[in-house]
């Protein structure tokens, strides 16, 4: 006799699968959505002009008498960034880990959220309940304090999401990952886990982050008479705290810069996420005040992101802060793919300077590798694995991790953005899909710049763009004025003044014949002085600037 | 009694330093100057629009006369790409050795220069004369066959330039680099050592080319019962004889795809340098006779260049080669810095195809590292030390090599490109600056594309652009018809129609307002509809377009 069929559970990501950044998932059972992180993605070179990349939440706007809350795993913008822009759209509760809670609410305060949306701060351990939905939060180590994992009981199951996650054995602030609930829900069951495939592609364990504090130490003792500039990612406030540490112990005063940090590191001093000993923070305008040798900058700009301190610093822009030939300059720091270019045209600008770079053995990530990834699926013994947090590569690579620890072929499931997975302990498959993927932010515009616009802006940063203006008669066709002819991103005009002479020939000549063919509808008329110059100037330079026909008539 | 000073030779750096790519080196006594090398560079990102990056030879079309000859090292793009250029301002006889010159034969057949160039094949340890120089080709290894270093035999000494290199003791095809010449001149005295930097910041050295045919047989016997497409540089003939050799081992026939490999390898198998066994290169077309795990691809593309073969693959435009789930696909390469996106994308497209991508420990670079530099400094000797190929903190880090292998502190000329260096046994500095650096290539043209139109590419893709055309009576200054608003990469129009129809009220106003204060002066009335009109779009969008007002007059 058959039993009765478990009702499955329904988890749709809406972002965060092919591409890095942007990470959101809703979780459906019911009349219960709960969404797990709500990041944005910071724009590829083909998205030109754009500013930031959000998630399309269409679904839940949809579905907003459903939503019970947003649950955010740690405070990092891919995953906490696009707050703002839904709580515009749906008021809804956020919880989160104290120090998770802080930084989220900086941001609401920069939109003025912060009176009307309500926040509830949860400790590792604890549990809350949102719908028919139990989430309890677990305490896991990354390259930011306070992150969690969630456990997510559902009538069909229990789900591990590991958020973003490393193995900190001996973490620089708070306890290492409580590896010991994660063997405690196995050993009850756990339907699925979406685990983190950032470094799924890495053999070995990723190391501690205090292995970074013995190099930096090193590093500074070998440069004990030198100014250091140490960049790093603003949100790395354990790193941060380590180089705090080296400098009160090689007697250097700090000076923190650049907008980010400077917001991160106090919102984490007042909330007790670092200790800074007493009189070693001093303010950049104090620094003068000290003998170079007795000071550490610990600033924005490891990526080599052109407004940050750094950049400012390697192109003499910086209102504060002059590079001299006796600095060593720290990144502690990878770059990030796709910004490598970026890093070493500020590692240049600075040796040019006469700055001596350190740039290796500096940094260790927060993500698990191979080993961590493989120990997390031995202790909780998933059904189901979904690889989440990393690029398509990634995900294919961690499914063969995941078959290769036990769970069956057809149970690894590699998502795309806005499926629909139906999940129970008798299937899992795709059962729908939702609109998903990115919503363009250029300026205060959300949405309004598409497709369209972008291959418009792809082709003018291409070729530049030739205007053509003529005023005709109304009556009878004639041409009154013009044609005149503006050109931008082209050629160098005055050197050229032969070629838009040219041009303005063929724009008279192609006029002429439509006269002549009684060629009067505005549309035609634009076609053939775009498809006549077109091929002028194609011939005689190879290229194909955007051409821009403007009637005007009296 | 002091004794009469030596004359210095000069050493005038044209490129190649700041910015990787476009070597080209005079080396000027008297009335002789002798080139080395002369490559072009690829634009970067901020390069809008730009096809090749091309060396400014303003000096040496100044002293056409004294220029005796062109000396190219090897044949990497980097090296001869903008041979075709120079020779149609100059015409110079170009010395190489024979495979590197069966590459520029390539590219002069495409310029139709074939005919009026005089070219000498140069074999290693052969010298050539040119005015008051002699210049000695000296066997290296490097990833592509028949690299050259250069000993320069002038009045003042003897200059060893390395080229790109490598010491490879067990290379795929030929000798070893020539050691023993490098001591044999070190005894006889060095005067200056140009050596290749690229690689001073890794520690070590590189392994030898045919560690990566090792790894690759492996993984043709772990897959050999799949396709496999393997994507590498259509310049690096060994690793193509390497590939070919697993191809030939397992059995399975071998397809060329992609023009620069093709013409490489066939210009390569022509001159010797790649042995192709019997019955081992299929056409593309025959393909379809063969199971698919009886073939091998051997691919360009392996940077992710958009019109690649293998781009095109992975995005299904490919005509004859699709991906399938059972496919292999090597990528047997590492990125150049600033092309690690462009990988990653080509690499998702074809994980999502379900090809499975290996592509880490299968490739070795070029390039000496420390301890192969090292080498070199220990035979040769050289009383002055200029660090060649590599970017400003390459060079700088080479700096501290050459200082740690006693070459005195002040022996040490980092340089710019245009500085001059004179030296001489008695003293070296730099005593000049010639014109220097990159002339953009777009299309047919040559030096048209400037840091303007650049500028105006860059802000057009950022913003776009919003034109707006007037036609005013040409006696009172009244408006006859407009303003015409068209924008471009702006936002999407349709959706903002307010928007435009706000913006032409703008300009009305304006106009009216000119009209009152009686500003009839064009100059004065654009840029007030630009002023109003960017003011009005910030404070509702926070954007900038481009705004190009347009005044016809009837």
């Amino acid at each position: 006799m058959k039993k009765t069929a478990i009702k499955p559970v329904k988890i749709i990501p809406l972002g965060g699968l092919e591409q890095i950044g942007m990470n959101i998932t809703a979780f459906e059972y019911e009349d219960s959505i709960i969404v797990v992180d709500c990041g944005l993605a910071f724009p590829d070179e083909e998205m030109l002009g754009i500013d930031l990349v959000i998630p399309d939440i269409t679904y839940l706007k949809e579905n907003a008498s459903k939503v019970k809350g947003l649950v955010i795993t740690h405070g990092h913008e891919d995953h906490i960034g696009a707050i703002p822009y839904t709580l515009k759209e749906l008021n809804i509760p956020i919880y989160a880990t104290k120090l998770t809670m802080g930084l989220i609410e900086n941001k609401l305060k920069e939109h003025n959220l912060l009176r009307t949306t309500r926040r509830k701060v949860v400790k590792h351990g604890q549990s809350i309940n949102l719908g028919c939905f139990r989430i309890e939060f677990i305490k896991t180590n990354h390259s930011i304090s306070d992150a969690a994992a969630l456990a997510i009981y559902t009538p069909a199951g229990v789900i591990v999401h590991t958020g973003d996650f490393k193995i900190d054995y001996t973490p620089v602030f708070g306890d290492a990952i409580d590896l010991g609930r994660f063997a405690e829900l196995g050993k009850k069951g756990v339907l699925a886990l979406m685990c983190d495939s950032t470094n799924v592609e890495r053999t070995g364990y990723t190391p501690s982050e205090k292995t970074v504090g013995r190099t930096l130490m090193h590093i500074f003792e070998e440069y004990e008479d030198h100014r250091l500039i140490v960049a790093t990612f603003a949100s790395n406030v354990d790193r941060v705290q380590q180089i705090i540490n080296c400098a009160y112990k090689t007697k250097k005063k700090v000076v923190i810069e650049g907008r980010s940090m400077v917001n991160t590191i106090s919102t984490a001093s007042e909330l007790g996420y670092i200790k800074i000993p007493d009189n070693t923070l001093i303010d950049i305008e104090e620094m003068r005040n000290y003998p170079d040798n007795k000071v550490v900058l610990i600033t924005t700009g490891s990526q080599g992101e052109t407004m940050a301190a750094l950049s400012r610093m390697a192109n003499s822009t910086h209102r504060k802060v002059s590079i001299m030939p006796n600095d060593v300059i720290i990144f502690s720091s990878h770059p990030i793919p796709g910004n490598e270019k970026a890093v070493t045209k500020v590692i240049n600008e600075l040796a040019k300077k006469g700055a001596s770079i350190i740039h290796q053995d500096t940094h260790v990530s927060g993500h698990a590798c191979q080993e961590e990834i493989k120990l997390i699926y031995t202790l909780t013994k998933p059904q189901y694995a979904i690889p989440v947090h990393g690029e398509y590569h990634h995900l294919k690579r961690h499914r063969d991790l995941a078959i290769s620890m036990g769970v069956p072929r057809d149970n690894v499931l590699v998502l795309q953005s806005g499926d629909v997975l139906s999940i129970s302990p008798d299937q899992a498959k795709v059962t729908g899909k939702v609109p998903a993927g990115g919503i363009f932010v250029d300026g205060f515009g959300v949405g309004d710049v598409g497709n369209i616009v972008l291959r418009d802006r792809q082709l003018l940063s291409q070729n530049g763009l030739l205007i053509v203006v003529v005023t005709l008669d109304r009556y009878n066709g004639l041409l009154l004025a013009g044609p005149d002819i503006v050109s931008r991103g082209f050629v160098y005009v005055r050197e050229n003044e032969d070629l838009i002479e040219d041009a303005k020939e063929v724009v008279t000549a192609t006029l002429e014949q439509c006269a002549r063919k009684k060629i009067t509808d505005w549309t035609h008329i634009k076609s053939a002085i775009r498809d006549d110059l077109e091929s002028v100037i194609w011939k005689r330079l190879k290229r194909s600037p955007m051409i821009l026909p403007i009637i005007m008539e009296v």
